[in-house]
């Protein structure tokens, strides 16, 4: 038998916590014979929650952990103080190679703050970016950095472009992936002085795949399997890309309860809007990985269910599989 | 009778032009009895454009200009060499004061480099933004800037604040306009080196009700009136937000397309949706303004029809009879 992927999961992080998150880790133990679960959080309530379910207990492992950081806790120092919380736990685990990875729902800085501080960047790696898939009207691509690191070096988007081409190839399947710079406008000399400095380099790396700039505009009809900005500009997307989607279909499904006539079609067309809109959605890949560390580290969203807590801890057998930090290491550190 | 506002209309440019342009000045004029408009263009096909239609002749101007800007020109160089170019005769309209205003669906590069180059800032006025009205799921918003200056300083942002407020309140009629600087998280401690020396001057501006950080998430649902960022970041705001309706919407008309039982659904709900969306859009609003230039320029969009040319000359009564310009002067003069 092959080794087993040893995922640590923060089962106190993220608003269905630990419900839900306990329920995901189920799930993906009795989907996946190659994955091994150790759930973090208070030993008590977690074994309590496990009671009603049927799985294999030899993959399935309860570590204690008596503290959880709040998502309002100022990152930096309950990563210091809270010794004993899930996240500081479960980033140790990765650190002492008990586990592969850490998964969690909990709170994004203390979690980008516990990746770089406890299981610290790969060597070479100047740092580390947070790469959510987005849906398209396609597909999906990778957004990156959407961290809390802001004003990256064009050296940094570089290196953001080449692990990022290599998480969209290797752990989502996306042969040859196509790298844009989000920028406002398509022609080189378009942008600020980061995406002006950064063009000629992502044009001059070998490694990757890259068709020049694009524009918000065109990001949600899939025009890069990997967008590449600094984390400022990343964060605009991503929020943008959800509040207009909520924004647009509050308003929609308001206007179909407009009058008797609207409310019958809307009765009849809302089964097939409803597997549309699940296109438009990513919780099958996953959450977003934070690339080039000593190990994985994934933060899916707060408001996580099982599913996505399932699919987050699964999608950390190709990341170990496909050798992704082998990968990386040999890029960043002779492409550098 | 009181004085008339005189609008210069780039007639060339936009992709509906000329027949769309002139449509929507003929119904400006037809509209108001306080607007004359100078349709700027080539006179022979103006005319014979214009002969289908009814209207005051006495307000209603045709001024020659041989040239067109095309968009893909590069604007320095455009405004420099076309001096017999609809926008370069537009503008020297305005800087001659024949006109109190400009309106152009054509090259937004030129416009931006003509609005500075021949209309000129007010002084004091470190930087004119591109400031287009947004549609949120309550109303609308003013993002600026969207302009091609990128990098922008603290100070200028605390300008866009100023004159966005002026003109949302006097111009779009919201009161008291509700200030936000567009940033990653809400916490003052939280963005980049500029929202972060930003900040504490928005706070300490008296002209303006300052409410905070807006994440973008926010955005569209109308957290606040006047949404202040540097233009690349602008540019993603205003990108991602027409980007995503596109294609959400594209996307949800094909699902209604799926089967028999959804195809029946969608001809009963395809009024409301269609009124609903309607509300999602801000061709009622006109185009955006060039702030803070000795006269008014308004830029809207390329593909703006009848409707939107003439709610762009439509817009610039309010300016005028406002005294818009007066009240940026008093506030950048005495507030700097």
């Amino acid at each position: 038998m092959a080794e087993l992927v040893n995922v640590a999961v923060d089962a106190m992080g993220g608003d269905n916590a630990p419900v839900q998150v306990v329920k995901g880790a189920v799930d993906a133990v009795n989907a996946d014979k190659r994955v091994k679960v150790f759930l973090v959080g208070r030993e008590p309530v977690l074994q309590e929650e496990l009671r009603q379910y049927t799985f294999d207990a030899s993959r399935l492992e309860v570590v204690h952990a008596g503290e959880v950081i709040d998502t309002g806790e100022p990152p930096v120092m309950a990563i210091r103080k809270k010794k004993d919380s899930s996240i500081v736990k479960g980033m140790y685990l990765v650190k002492e190679s008990t586990c592969d990875a850490f998964v969690s729902a909990g709170s994004t800085g203390a979690v980008l703050v516990g990746g770089q501080v406890i299981v610290g960047r790969i060597k070479g790696v100047e740092r580390p970016p947070l790469a959510p898939v987005i849906p398209n009207i396609n597909g999906v691509s990778l957004l990156l950095d959407c961290g809390a690191n802001v004003d990256a070096r064009p050296g940094q988007l570089v290196q953001f472009a080449k692990m990022g081409s290599i998480y969209m190839e290797h752990v989502i399947g996306v042969k040859n992936p196509k790298v844009g710079l989000v920028n406002i406008g398509v022609e080189e000399e378009k942008g600020n002085a980061l995406t002006k400095e950064t063009y000629p380099m992502l044009q001059a790396c070998p490694e990757i795949h890259f068709i020049g700039n694009v524009e918000a505009r065109d990001i949600p009809f899939g025009v890069a399997d990997v967008l590449v900005c600094e984390a400022f500009a990343g964060n605009i997307v991503l929020k943008m890309l959800e509040g207009v989607s909520d924004a647009l279909v509050k308003k929609i499904k308001g206007g179909m309860m407009e009058n008797l006539r609207s409310k019958i079609g809307a009765m009849l067309v809302k089964p097939a809007l409803k597997r549309t809109l699940k296109g438009f959605s990513t919780e099958e890949y996953g959450g977003a990985p934070l690339l080039g560390l000593n190990g994985l580290v994934v933060k899916t969203h707060g408001s996580s269910k099982a599913v996505e807590i399932k699919n987050s801890i699964l999608q950390c057998i190709a990341f170990k599989e496909q050798n992704i930090n082998e990968k990386i290491k040999e890029q960043i550190v002779l492409g550098d």
